[in-house]
């Protein structure tokens, strides 16, 4: 994949195993930070921290936030509590956070007391919002206005203030109460006169979110607006925050992990796959398992209960397999398709009966080709009668109609109850489909063989 | 969802039968163009012409963008042709690109004789390049920036000539022959002094795409570093462009809806559900859903084989389909999880080992727990002899064992060849579990109970 990294990461190996200090200082300056933590994760690890020290200071904190937790705490304790500081001083407050939760009480504890007295309050404020909330992932950092500056004013308050704030491309206008009147580009104060006023450039009609706000509906709010920054605004709609698209993108990114497990019966998880563990994976997998597992039991009990019939015509046994995969297929292809489409909005409950009629009229089309395709391989190939080919392609039909009709409905109902869309995915609707179907079957088999 | 939003279209609806156009003006100005685009599904198609005439230039271009392609043709054949150019002289060079590409061959041809020579000319180029590439999505407007100016000169280079650029964020410096040297931000501008050259300011170890790099790959980049833009160049290294994260993020959008669509046996669109008809669902659909049908032939033809082993123990064919679905699902959890880790480049192909050492000991765990309910449920509720409740959890065992297994290898080296591991998701993978877990189960049916 990363050829020309790999590469890299060969030859930086051998420089440190001969200690070519300069010579990897001269390389390391020139990588980004992102690749650096990538690379510190295929050295050996007593190599790390004295690697860490080769990096001027910005790029050093760069390369901070982008390792993985583990490397983090490995580096902290090996830090002075002036080298701890150095790097708390360069880390914006978001990614200061975004350490801290994932740190060992111990290790905070020493964080925030490295942390200089402003800093610490702005960590603070920020991890007492409850997780997944729009104020757990913004930053307090902003450039604040008012709306009587000039330009210029402007322009000299950026210049003071703005080298610590994670972005200068959008600044907010606010009263004297921190209330947020408007938002001001870097491109308006760049293209307007010296002497506009804040109040003349502003745009002040502002989209933001509240503290509250869940954080999968910022990252949608971004999307669907295509903005850079949102900002966040108090219950007194004071201006506390400001959430950035680069925190959105790895929220983005985590829902979609999330649905994707959640529809293949899993409890979702945010770590990585490998640093799961061989248990949390178990974890996240066994409930699901098992409860299907004795939903199946449901099927079980039918065929029992015609296993009279079946024993007497043994041949219809083989293809309840193949029923059941089609009518399982054909399901999830309905529900994951709405559930998708719910997750990205196009898709409402006002919409159900529009569904409905499509899936019917494309599960009419599906099932006539299969049961006309699977009615000609019987007759040829496998030589049964026409009536126990009739009886399994009429299943198959009506299998097929039926994991659509239930594939569409249940996630928009379970979407409109407020449960999560995504859990009504394949296994458990065809776990439902697998009854419905059998049931068919021998309703249909006893009909038409007189079993 | 919408409430709001929802709330105000009513209100809209009345006012533009009411023909209070004074007050529909007031109301649309202080809205967002997503928005009134959103809103313009909602009402009668004979009045948006003259709604989208009440919006102000800017506005309605911003509006114009974000409305499906439908409506936008409608809108086009409605413009005289001074309105149309109205229209395209406030449009950036990448979404005039977007919406030429869904129009009709003639509608196409207007667009582009009403567009200015150099407009026409920019479209044009990103038009050459293929589908998904970055080119394609790149957009030709950007600032650029010699070595030898100094701050005070980019700043009036950018006030001259940045009004028609897409973002002024990021600005590049290029040499005479346009070759990309470094990346100045406006953020480094703005904190410079005025005689600072970009020489001084530049960052040079720049991370670029290329024109002919998948727009995936670029998707990853962004997400991967962060950037809020990355500058595209030809074969010859001269930058030709920028992509923005704006387009991205639809990019993004797009990949992981391919992908669900693949995992679920469908082949992918780019369409949003309502917008597609019976027959492109029933095309997308139909011919997994055959492949896999004609595939479930396999697992008749096993159970067949064993017809006469199986009349003499038809309880045994109770417990199939709870066998089936629970190796469905444990395979599919398995591979979800490898294709998602995959596709965030979590997992590559030097990982196998690791891989499966790790599913492995998870099926295991998994296997056993499952086993035991299930053994007890057969003993004690379903009053089973010792000897069949051993066979079918024996095989259950087993079957978790070997849908992990298949789940966790097949698409890391499906990948490995080049192809998209996708497609080896749940259907494809309980096929073959099926298959095989049958075969294991009348395997041991046949020699525990002496069939």
């Amino acid at each position: 994949m990363n050829n020309p990294l790999e590469t890299l990461t060969t030859s930086i190996k051998t420089l440190v195993e001969n200690k070519k200090y300069a010579t990897l200082r001269d390389i390391l300056i020139t990588m980004n930070a992102v690749d650096i933590a990538a690379l510190m994760e295929d050295i050996p690890e007593s190599s790390i921290p004295l690697l860490y020290r080769l990096l001027p200071k910005e790029l050093a904190a760069d390369t901070f936030v982008e390792m993985e937790p583990e490397m983090q705490e490995l580096l902290i304790h090996g830090f002075s509590d002036n080298e701890l500081k150095e790097v708390l001083d360069e880390l914006y407050v978001d990614d200061a956070v975004d350490i801290i939760e994932e740190m060992p009480a111990n290790v905070v504890k020493r964080i925030l007391s490295a942390a200089d007295a402003e800093k610490r309050q702005m960590i603070n404020t920020i991890l007492k919002y409850p997780d997944d909330s729009a104020g757990s992932i913004m930053t307090t950092e902003f450039v604040e206005l008012r709306l009587h500056m000039t330009v210029e004013d402007a322009i000299l308050r950026i210049r003071r203030s703005g080298i610590d704030k994670e972005t200068i491309n959008t600044c907010y206008v606010t009263s004297k109460e921190r209330k947020l009147l408007g938002v001001v580009t870097i491109r308006d104060l760049i293209m307007g006169d010296p002497d506009d006023t804040m109040e003349e450039l502003m745009e002040d009609n502002v989209i933001f979110a509240e503290t509250v706000t869940d954080q999968e509906e910022v990252a949608r709010m971004f999307s669907k607006y295509g903005f850079l920054t949102i900002p966040v605004v108090d219950t007194e709609e004071r201006l506390v925050g400001i959430v950035t698209i680069d925190d959105v993108m790895d929220v983005m990114q985590e829902e979609v992990s999330e649905d994707i497990d959640k529809m293949n019966a899993m409890l979702p998880s945010e770590k990585p796959y490998l640093r799961r563990s061989t248990f949390e994976l178990w974890k996240s997998r066994i409930p699901w398992l098992l409860f299907l597992m004795i939903s199946a039991t449901f099927t079980g009990m039918i065929i029992r209960k015609f296993e009279g019939a079946l024993s007497k015509f043994v041949v219809l046994t083989a293809y309840i397999p193949m029923l059941m995969d089609t009518g399982g297929n054909s399901g999830s292809q309905s529900s994951v398709t709405i559930i998708r489409a719910i997750s990205l909005r196009e898709v409402e409950f006002k919409d159900l009966p529009v569904v409905i009629f499509k899936e019917m009229r494309v599960s009419l089309l599906c099932g006539i080709t299969l049961a006309v395709c699977n009615f000609a391989k019987l007759m040829i190939f496998d030589r049964l009668t026409f009536t126990v080919a009739m009886v399994i392609c009429l299943t198959l039909l009506f299998t097929i109609f039926c994991a659509k009709f239930i594939g569409c409905t249940l996630p928009i109902i379970t979407a409109r109850l407020g449960f999560d869309p995504a859990v009504m995915a394949s296994p458990f609707i065809t776990t439902i489909v697998d009854a419905v179907s059998l049931l068919v079957y021998f309703q249909f088999a006893s009909n038409m063989l007189s079993l």
